[in-house]
């Protein structure tokens, strides 16, 4: 079975190492690693055209991939990175299963909670920004079409604290989701590898 | 045809007068409005369960939905809602034609120039964040993903500026997305509303 690696670990700067750890990983599980990084991108004439090519990459890795693990630890602010979410997104409407994790153990209300710009309205009973807008408060990782995706399938979304500087490069959570997704497919009498 | 009308406006507190207003243009444009709002959410025992109860009720609506038209607008950072993106992805999954629009005219690597964490790293030659990850500079609205795959669908993504204010109230974008759409379903001979 064909595992797709998301998540935002592409932008560091020690991109590849930390791809070629959860490649290795994959295998180790018995499953097929398929990664962003896995097909080189073509010459473009054009910065447009080079973003267009690697999407194109992307989308053809993930439709030949049986399921997707997906680093959905919050990026650049409370919610996870767009990109894997995007990517999750396109996955579930594929009806395939999906596995994921966040190095973060805290739900979103409280991670908003710590931001500046967070008021509670008496009136509503809600937590708002300064735009007025309101917050979910389900005790979710993140927005609640993210988390019911994976509880729908009866998954569990691994919420693990690492420390601040290894959220992006540790394998905690990666690992839970290999477990799972193993323990997963045996269940239903499916062996991730047939072919090895 | 069913629009799903997807957007972080539902966390206004005025949202059902601004989706209302989003269901009579969808109307006045020929398609069949299909909004979060649309079914009423069953009673629940838990927040977690009510979380749930909502994802399933825009799984289901959204599997009902020809097409979809998303609000991108950069929400609480320099990205688009992660819902949204979620449902963008879902929809893309399907192979089902997306539409979008932002009320933020600038780049992601623009928006992200202006955060205090961020640093050129004359190396790679590429903009960083605190935890040294990249930022792209394809000159697209958001991430590659999501500008590609309106751009492999033949789509426009409509980057509109209006007030800070007004970007989440704003109908611009939207207007311009039923356009599109409009005359994408023309000239494919296909009436959005072909029972009216």
């Amino acid at each position: 079975m064909r595992a797709y690696l998301a998540g935002p670990e592409v932008f560091l700067p020690n991109a590849r190492e930390i791809l070629d750890c959860k490649i290795a990983l994959t295998r180790s599980y018995g499953f097929t690693p398929v990664s962003p990084g896995d097909l080189s991108v073509p010459e473009t004439e054009t910065r447009r055209q080079r973003g267009l090519a690697i999407s194109a990459l992307n989308e053809k890795l993930m439709s030949s991939a049986d399921l997707i693990i997906a680093n959905l630890t919050p990026f650049r602010g409370i919610s996870a990175d767009v990109g894997t979410v995007f990517e999750l997104g396109f996955f579930v409407g594929q009806g395939k299963p999906a596995f994921a994790y966040s190095h973060e153990a805290s739900d979103l209300l409280t991670r908003f909670r710590r931001s500046p710009e967070a008021v509670y309205d008496t009136d509503s009973r809600a937590w708002r920004d300064a735009l007025g807008m309101s917050v979910e408060d389900f005790g979710n990782a993140d927005n609640l079409m993210i988390d019911a995706c994976l509880a729908e399938q009866g998954r569990i979304f691994h919420r693990l604290a690492v420390p601040p500087e290894e959220r992006f490069r540790a394998m905690d959570g990666f690992i839970a989701c290999l477990k799972e997704a193993q323990s997963t497919f045996a269940a239903q009498g499916c062996d991730p590898a047939p072919a090895a």
